[in-house]
Order: structure tokens, then C-alpha cells, then sequence
């Protein structure tokens, strides 16, 4: 029988090859608080692993069962379980739930190799497995700063908004602990202009960057200034959020005349969708500009379900994909920037039938596009078959850009990056076995997959 | 060389655990008359094969073999092939017509299992095999009892109209047979108004329910006089067809001027549409109300070929799938009815691009929410592949729902059965030899995909 | 280990029975001018590989590479590279971009089995690599007819516009050589009317048809009077292309008040559209008629690069595909002759969700339609995987039409075929080992799927 997912005695050997590599971690959701204090403490193992991730429990209440009995805070105050021993007991009775899913490999694989937790987790060894997590926990090798070097992370970027003071990024350097972790751009909570709380956004971003936001031009002035900011602070790209990739450039007058109605708190979705495309024009060019890389991630209708939203907030698993156009939504910006080589832009899509019909052919013949890596629910074993199966025949492995962990989730690092090197062995290896790649080419498409396309495309130097 | 259908000696092992289990078919299209008598005759092979199957005749349409050479009956009454020997002969001639699609499968393994002919079926073994048919219908132990009892099928779910009398269900239990077949609640001829004779289907409606039906409000009353009334004869769900998934909430005034405007027969396509969506939510609210499982069918363009419809009416090979949406669409039900843990709302689609992008991040986090098995075209070997690989990772395999053989031909059903759990075995069987689940998780996902998930979605009780 | 892209022993025996069938090769670009002349050369590497082949440059391209460098020649005459040897470096050292690609493997197969060059591309042996084509390329027997010959193609078609006098086929008939090359009549420069030149077209179309075109009613005589020509060419189908597979039947008053709008030069896109939508119609018609094959490809967003158009004009890498919709679009036309058996409609697809959705239905119904094979991007080995999966369980083996090369590139051509074949067996090899096809159907089916279906389906005779 084949080692760990790993689909033949090739994939093994491919595998092994780049099992060690460092790994670059260019896209997440890691709250950078955690290594600004030397000593940060990751609380309980639901704290750890439950409370933060919406992955579990989405899965865990769309079976019935309720937020509250997870501990997920409400936002109006009111009771939910504070009782972590209950808490992790319910996951465990429930783990089977999540047989042959992403959520599932993980944290087995966490437990196994973060924890050295190599039983099962069932409803009957719930309770020892909390005390064995709890214990190492208490360890001083536990540490968010220790995990980071144990985990042999070369780079983490973390995702921050556009009014964010970035001080935590700033704590930690000022410790002069070694660790390279840098912020990205995501001016989505001021660029959107239905986002919540737009005007006190707007706000911030006067204060924060010394520019008194009055018209559109000192708007992009602000965010200019931010970006510079960001990049002086190290980040190499930044990210933006659309629900679909519509693109559209306005005039100064007409860009002006709706941020003046959204000042005025006077919007209609026609012109905040206008704005949002025409943004994503400019994002482009400040880029071509300052060289910051452009991420791109479309296609959630986030917070699908009101009741979750009311009670929870956002980001609690209910937000679903739609379908998504690439090929003429996109043609504005690319009509404006596509030939440019100063931009790099890497695309994230949630609808898998854009792979092998837009993505690829687009990704195949502009210099500035790139194709970001399967995400969120494609983040898995299956996700990532389609992706090598759909992209790579059209788009070439060299303009996709290796793996994003995009997590919230610390100590799954290490796991999400395994599944993707194991991934890429059993494709890679399929290729040779099928006389279709030689050993040479596989050698370098492994360690390429694994490291090099990240670096390159992230333009995290050598 | 592999078992049948199996792709390893690991997915042969997991199929013996399991192909011996009984059927549940929770929703098919078999006529309960064939119950209702003990004696019951199938007629010629032809009669039991060809004529109900669309499945056979629209393969063989598509290589310009007329359905009237085939024996199918015109409306007109105009001239068809009676001889049933002649139109077997021209069956078996393009019996190749069907290498590598299920319906050869089936016809194959029905051959072989239910008629003891190991033949391979062909222009030179036609009458040979037509005649061991014949022979064996003519047998005491080929009447549909019988066969039900010889199929071990636990448990049989009709479809009826709302208006039907569901006589042929007294008739049974009135016989003292104990097989346990009963109804399934479809309101299509009368809720959605553009149903062919909707008047006269309202009229019938008013008869059997004993609710004069004059407004908006008596036509829900006779609904759930006849909900009551199919609970009451055993039914555990309804079913729904639908062009699409849109849903909206309509006040009573408003749901009341459209159906007036239905009686007058003076109906716009729009309100039509709006009328469909707001009798689904409307669906759900009984659900919740009654118990009564709903599943929503979605996505077949009807009578595609007026040649064909005009000639011999519905169900004849002519509906063709569109594209289809949920994230949208099915979002206002969900608003209302979404969280409620009362109703289960199974899902079926003909657009395998929803599988991944909107129905398992859907099911993966609504507490009312289950996917049916793959449907139609997709009820095969590569629909069932499709299914496990799209749906899976991310709804979990308990938000799905077994198996449905959504059948018309009743020798069929084991055969059917038959190519999901070998399907079964095979993705479970490659989840094992690649270390995502172990063998005790393999050897219950086996039991629930055969058995388990379809007697709880259907709240078959134990 | 297996032999090259054959997945087992089986495969390679299946693959072995039909290696060497004649090539039939019913749709491609291939240039007829360089049959017509016996001693045409082919000129330097660069000249065959790379100048003609948008597969390649697009590639190079979206890596940042010029195509000035490459070599393509601009519309405004400006400096290209013009030394053959330094571009030939350029494609080599870049050669690893194709690794996976379809590209990389047609030009390594090309390499080795029509020039007998093993060794691997790399920028090392570029040069050599080069040397060694130059010498082939100066033998006598690498004339395009003797390769033809030596590929043993049975019957190449080519495309041919409307207006194209077909004076290279004359040529190459008056010269005696017996290689059997046959024209494809393809209107769209006439038929769309926002063709680039389309008055120039219709006057040109005027001309050589000798029929005066002044309002709709000569169009269509012209149009008559061209098909009756390449028909008499020895032309076998006609081939369009559309944006969309829209189809709508107009009123002869109506078509002619578009035509008369568009000889003014007074349109609109609509109008534009919804004659495509006509005259699609009408050359069905036409075909019912004289029994010319047609062929539909539809999808691509041609030009979608407006700088690469500006430079080097069209089919040069920038056409990209968008979502698809055949169900309702094509359902005017199949009204009117879907059930016509003198019709054969092929359809082709840029959009992958449209086989098992849409086009497998659909050709598992009508008798006019059969589908052609993966298109473009989709000439590949997953691309032909996908193909199988999801298109034959619902439309059967044998309403599919064999392969099409569709290639410019003319040394190309065995290889292409030869994917095909091996992909063909790695399929039918895996319907064998699971028994869903017994090895004498298996034996059919590779010989069907070799050069039975495309020489029935193009009505090439026996």
C-alpha cells in the first residue's frame, strides 16, 4: 500500500525530494498579533483549533448543531457554552463528519505531527486528547514564535486593512525576533463602497494617513499613501475582494460624482458595482506603479444565511460561491494594463468551470496574469486534481504561482502545504509515468511547485 | 482482472460487505397498479423493456430510428409497429448503440440477474433471448410481488399526483401484502400554473380534496387536506419539479391576484414564475409543518422536440438540461425556512457545475439541507465519479443522501442499486489506499451509502 | 512502465490494433497553396514551427516574450526579428513552459518522427536541434506531398472563405497528384455581418459567383451558387463559426431590411445577431439540400487583446472562450430541422459544462446532431479524458464523429492523431478492465473511434 495520499511508489520519491523546502506562505488570514508578544499563549485547544475556524464548524451546524453549543461568540453578548472540555467532546462525538473532507486531513495531520497525537479522535478518546493538547500547549516550544521556526516558515504574509496601523507588525520587529512576516494591502472595507461602516472607514483612512479625505482625488491619494506605507513595511502585494471580476474605467468626474454620493450616504448598486470595477482599474495601475502585486478574489455571495449573520457576524460559514465570467468583465482592466510587465496580477475564482474556459486561456496569453492557486473550498485533494487537470494543459505550469495556505488557522500550516506537495507528486508523477515529463523536467517542476513559483511570482527575491 | 465494475480487489471486498443489504427506494416512478393485483402480468419483453423506457427509445430516435417502428403509441392513435418480436429484432440490432452508457449496463445486468441470460445481446441472439423472456414472464414467480420480494426492496416509494385517489395503494394493503410501497406527494399539475389542463387539474383537485377551490387561501387548504391524507397512506415526502430554483415570498394578496388571474386563465410568464417560487416556500412551511420530507428537482427544459411532443407527449427522450443556479434562487426559502431544523429539503440537479460551486458549500452549512444522488443522465458510472469528487470535501458525506433509482423500470431497480455500491466501493476504496479514511470509517461510510444515509434522510425510522 | 501516454498493457494492445489506420483529417487550416506546387518548401525551422503556430507564441508571450522577437510579422511592416537561428534559441531556452502543455508534446513527437530527432529541446541543443530540421527540410522527400504520402493521410479537408476561388485545388488536381485534398466552404466573412471588410467581402462574393448581390434574395442565390461550386470541388461540409449558438428563423422581409442596413453600412448589434441567428438557419436549410455536412464552433471571444489585434492582427493567441448556452440557442434551428435525417449538424464547444449538460442530451435525441470532438484548448490528453467521461454515457459512442486535427500546422498532424488514438485506448482499455464493454466491442469501438465515425459522419464514402 502507497504512503500518506500519495497515489504510487513514484509520487513518493517526487515527493521526498521537496518534503523539507521552507515553506512561503505569500496569502493568509494569521493574526499577526501573536508573534508581536514573545510569549503569546494560544489559550485552549478549542480557542486553538475550534473557535477561529469556520471550516469545523459550518460542517458541525449544518448537521444541527448550534453555533452557541460551539462557543462561537454571539454579537449581542448573550450565553453561548463556556465549558472547552463539552465543547471539544461535541467535535470529537461529530468528527466523523468530516470522513474524506480537507478539515478532516488536517487536523489529523495537526494532531499527529503538531501535537505528536497519533490516536484516533473519536467520542471516546475526546478527553485525552485534550488533556495531551493541553499539555503541550503549556510547553515553552509552543509558542506562536517557536511553531513559526519549528515549522520551517520562510515567509508569511498576513492579510490587513487598508487602515490597519500595522503595529503589531511593528512590535514584532522592534523585539528583533527574527521571523519573516509581512503585511498585504486590502483596501476592500474602503474601496467597496456598501461595505459596513463605509463612512467611519473613510474616516480612519483620513487619520491614519494624514490626508483629508474630501473628493475623490484625495481618496487616491490616501490609498497611495497607505500603499507606500505598507510596501516600506514590507508587503509585497495586496489583495482585493469583488463579488464578480467587473471592470470598468470612469473618468475623474464620474469616479468623483459617486464618491460624492457615497459620502452623501446616496448609493444605488449600479454605481457602487462601477466603482468597485473601476478601483480594481486603478489598484492595477498603482501597482504597475509601485510594483506591489495584485491579488484578486471573486465570486463569494458572503453572509448567505441572515440569521448566522445577525447573531455571529461574518466569515461564520455561510458565505456561498456563485457563478462566475471572467472573459469580459475582466477585458477592461486587461485592455488597460494586460501587456504591462511591470503588473503582476494573480486570480482567484471559486467557480471551477472557470479554470479550463477563462482562466487558463487568459493566463496563457497575458504577460501581467497568473492564476493563484485552488481556494477555499478547493483547497483540498480533490480541488487540486482538478486544478493540475484543468489548468496546466492551457495555462502552462509556469503561469501559476504555487500554493496559498490563505488560513486563520496557525498550526495548520504545515498540514496544508504537505496536502499540496502531495498533491503535486501524484500529478508530476502521472506525467512521468505516462511518458508525458522525464525525470529532469519532473525534478524541477517539484521543487517549482513547491517553492519557486511562489517566490517568483510574490517577488520575494532569492 | 478486476471484479465487475470494481477497480481494485480493496473496492471488491467493501462492495461483499454491503451488496447484500435491502433496497430503500425512496423515489421512483414505478405504477403502484402492478401492486395492486396479485397476478399482475408485465406483458411481452417489449412492453416490460422498450416502450416505458425513454432512456432506450431516445438513444435509438438519435440514430433515425422512428419511435413508431418501436411500437410507442402516437396521441392520433396513428399506425406503430405492433409485431414486438420485429421491434426487439431492431433493438438488439442497435444494441452496440449503447456500449459504455448505463442503460446497456442495466439492460445487461437485468438480462443476466433478473432472467438468468448470459447471452450477449445481439442481432443474431434477439430471438433466442426474446423467447427465454417470454419464457420466464410466463413463470408464476415473475409477477411484480414476486420480483419485489425477490429483489429484497425494503422499502418502495411511488410518485402521484396530488389529485390521484392513490386506489391502487388501498388495494395493496387491502390485499394483505406486506411489501412496503407507498406514496409520494407531487403537486406539479397544480401548483405551477402553467401546467397543461391546469383547470381541470384544479377542478380534480377540488373534488377529491372536498375543498371548494375559489381563492388563493381554499387552494392551500386543499393542499393540506391532501398532504394529511398522503401522510396518512404511508407517504414520507413530496417532490417538486421546477424549470429553476427561484423562490420568492409573495404576500397572500399578491399569491391570490395571480391565482384568480390563473382561474381566468389570463396568466403572464412572470407571474407564472413568481407564483412556482412562492409555492416552494410555501412547500417548505408544510413541510415543517407536517414532517414530510421535500425534494426539489430542478433544471430539465421540457418537450425540447415539438415534433416528438405533438406525436407522443411527454417523457419521450426530449428533455434537454439548462444551466442552473441556487446560490440566488433558492435564498429567499432559505431565509425563511433555512434554519429550521423541522424540514429536510433534498436537492437534485442536471448541471454537475453546481455540485462543487453551490450545492455542497450549500448543504455544507444549512441545517435543512441534503443532496440527492446524482440524477438522470448523471444516474452512471462517471455521474456517480463526479458526484463523491465534486460534493464531498466540502458538504461531507452526511449531508447526502444515499441512493434514489428515480426508476419507471421496476426489473431495473437492483441493477441500479447494484452500480452505486460498486461506485461506493470504488471511491471509498481510494480514500482507503490512500490513507484519508482507515478501514473502520470505510466499512461504516460503505454501510451508510448502501443503507444508512437514505433511511434517516427519509425519516424511515429503524 | 507503460508505453508513452498509454495507461496499461491493455491500452497498448488496443492502441496497437489501429496505430497505423489512414489518417482522416475532415476539418483543418492547412494551407492548400503548398500542395499545388510539387517542390514546395517549407523554408526554415522557424518558418514551419513557430511562425505559424499561435499555440506556441501565445505561450511565449504570456512569459514576456515579444512576439517581434519571434519573428511575426506586424501589420505596420515594423522591424521583427528577422534571424531564424537566434528565435529558434529564444523557443528553446523557453521550451520548458511546455512542459504538460499539448504543445510540448506534438513538437517533441514531430521532432522524433517526422524529422528522427531524439534528443531533448533544451537551449544546449538548440542549435544542433536546428541543423539537424535544415538538413531534413533540404532532402527531397520533405516536400509537403511526399508527407503527406509518408503520413498516410487518406483525405485532408481544408477551410476555404466563401469568396476563395479555389484555384490551389485546381492547381493540384491539373498536376495529376492523387493525394486526395478537398475544400470546406466557410461563409462567416459574407454571413456575419461585422466582419472586418464586409462590404468588400460581399462585393468580392458578387464577383466570383457572377451573381449581382443587391438585397437578401441574391445573397442567398450567391451563397447557393458557392456551395454547388466547392461541392462540386469535391467539398464535403461547410464549417461557421458564431460567438454564440444563437438561432432565430426571420421573415424574408426582415432579413432583407437587415441586409439592406448593413450595405449601408447601418447596423446594429442586435440586427447583427439575430441574422447570424438566420442565416445559421438557412444553412441548415441549405444542407438539408445538397447534403453538405455542418459544422458549428462556437465560443471564442476572438481578439480579446486589442494591442496584440492592433500589432499582428487576428489568431494570434488572444481569442478567449466565454460560457456557453446550446439548449435554448439552438432550439429555433432543430424546431426546424432537428428531425431532418438529410441534416448532420456537428457541434463544437469552448465551454467543457456543455458536454454533459447540454450537448450529450442533445445528441442523444436529435437525429441531425452529433458532436465534434474536443475543440482548440481541448486537444489535449485531459481535454479528450473529459470528452469521454462526460459526453458518451448520455450521447453514446456513435453520435460522436471521430477526431478533427483542425490544425495550420501540417507536420503536426500524425501527432495530434496519434494522441488521439492513445487516448482512445487508455479509454476503452479502462471500460474493459471494469466489464463494462467486452474486448470484441472494445476491438469495434477503437476502429469506430480510429477512422470509422469521421468517414461516416462526413459522408466519405467507403
Amino acid at each position: 500500500m502507497s504512503e500518506r495520499y500519495l497515489n504510487s511508489q513514484l509520487a513518493a520519491e517526487l515527493y521526498h525530494t521537496i518534503a523539507n523546502l521552507p515553506y512561503i506562505c505569500p496569502h493568509g488570514h494569521v493574526d499577526p498579533r501573536m508573534f508581536a508578544e514573545a510569549n503569546y499563549s494560544f489559550g485552549t485547544p478549542v480557542d486553538l483549533l475550534i473557535i477561529p475556524d469556520h471550516y469545523i464548524f459550518r460542517m458541525l451546524y449544518s448537521q444541527g448543531i448550534s453555533l452557541e453549543s460551539l462557543g462561537i461568540p454571539r454579537r449581542d453578548g448573550g450565553a453561548v457554552e463556556q465549558d472547552h472540555r463539552r465543547i471539544w467532546q461535541t467535535f470529537a462525538d461529530h468528527f466523523y463528519l468530516f470522513r474524506g473532507t480537507p478539515t478532516g486531513i488536517w487536523i489529523r495531520d495537526e494532531l499527529e505531527h503538531v501535537f505528536g497525537i497519533s490516536q484516533k479522535l473519536t467520542g471516546s478518546t475526546a478527553q485525552a486528547i485534550y488533556d495531551a493538547i493541553t499539555a503541550k500547549l503549556a510547553q515553552p516550544d509552543f509558542t506562536p514564535r517557536r511553531l513559526f521556526e519549528r515549522f520551517n516558515i520562510e515567509t508569511l504574509a498576513t492579510t490587513d486593512t487598508a487602515t490597519d496601523s500595522l503595529s503589531y507588525h511593528t512590535q514584532m520587529r522592534a523585539s528583533g525576533w527574527s521571523g519573516h512576516i509581512i503585511p498585504t494591502f486590502r483596501p476592500d472595507a474602503v474601496v467597496n463602497l456598501d461595505s459596513p461602516n463605509w463612512l467611519d472607514n473613510i474616516q480612519k483612512l483620513s487619520q491614519i494617513s494624514g490626508v483629508s479625505i474630501h473628493n475623490y482625488a484625495s481618496f487616491i491619494q490616501a490609498l497611495e499613501q497607505r500603499r507606500a506605507f505598507f510596501k516600506q513595511m514590507g508587503a509585497v502585494a495586496t489583495d482585493h475582494a469583488a463579488l464578480t471580476a467587473y471592470t470598468e474605467p470612469l473618468t475623474a468626474t464620474e469616479a468623483n460624482r459617486i464618491f460624492q454620493q457615497a459620502l452623501k450616504g446616496d448609493l444605488n448598486p449600479d454605481d457602487t458595482r462601477r466603482f468597485t470595477g473601476h478601483l480594481l482599474i486603478e489598484m492595477a495601475r498603482m501597482s504597475v506603479e509601485d510594483g506591489l502585486v495584485m491579488q484578486l478574489h471573486i465570486g463569494a455571495f458572503r453572509n448567505h444565511n441572515s440569521l448566522i449573520f445577525e447573531h455571529f457576524g461574518r466569515d461564520m460559514g455561510g458565505d456561498i460561491p456563485i457563478q462566475t465570467e471572467f472573459t469580459r468583465a475582466l477585458r477592461p482592466l486587461l485592455e488597460c494594463y494586460g501587456n504591462d510587465p511591470r503588473l503582476t496580477l494573480i486570480l482567484f475564482t471559486l467557480d471551477e468551470t472557470t479554470y479550463s474556459r477563462e482562466l487558463a486561456p487568459l493566463a496563457g496569453h497575458y504577460p501581467t496574469l497568473r492564476l493563484g492557486p485552488p481556494w477555499w473550498f478547493f483547497d483540498s485533494f480533490n480541488g487540486m486534481a482538478h486544478y493540475f487537470d484543468q489548468v496546466i494543459e492551457t495555462a502552462g505550469l509556469y503561469n501559476t504561482v504555487g500554493f496559498n495556505d490563505d488560513t486563520r488557522a496557525f498550526p495548520s500550516i504545515p498540514a496544508r502545504h504537505d496536502v499540496w506537495r502531495r498533491a503535486s507528486a501524484n500529478w508530476v508523477a502521472g506525467l512521468v509515468t505516462r511518458h508525458i515529463v522525464d525525470e529532469e523536467d519532473a525534478a524541477e517542476m517539484m521543487h517549482d511547485l513547491a517553492y519557486g513559483l511562489v517566490k517568483q511570482a510574490y517577488r520575494l527575491g532569492d
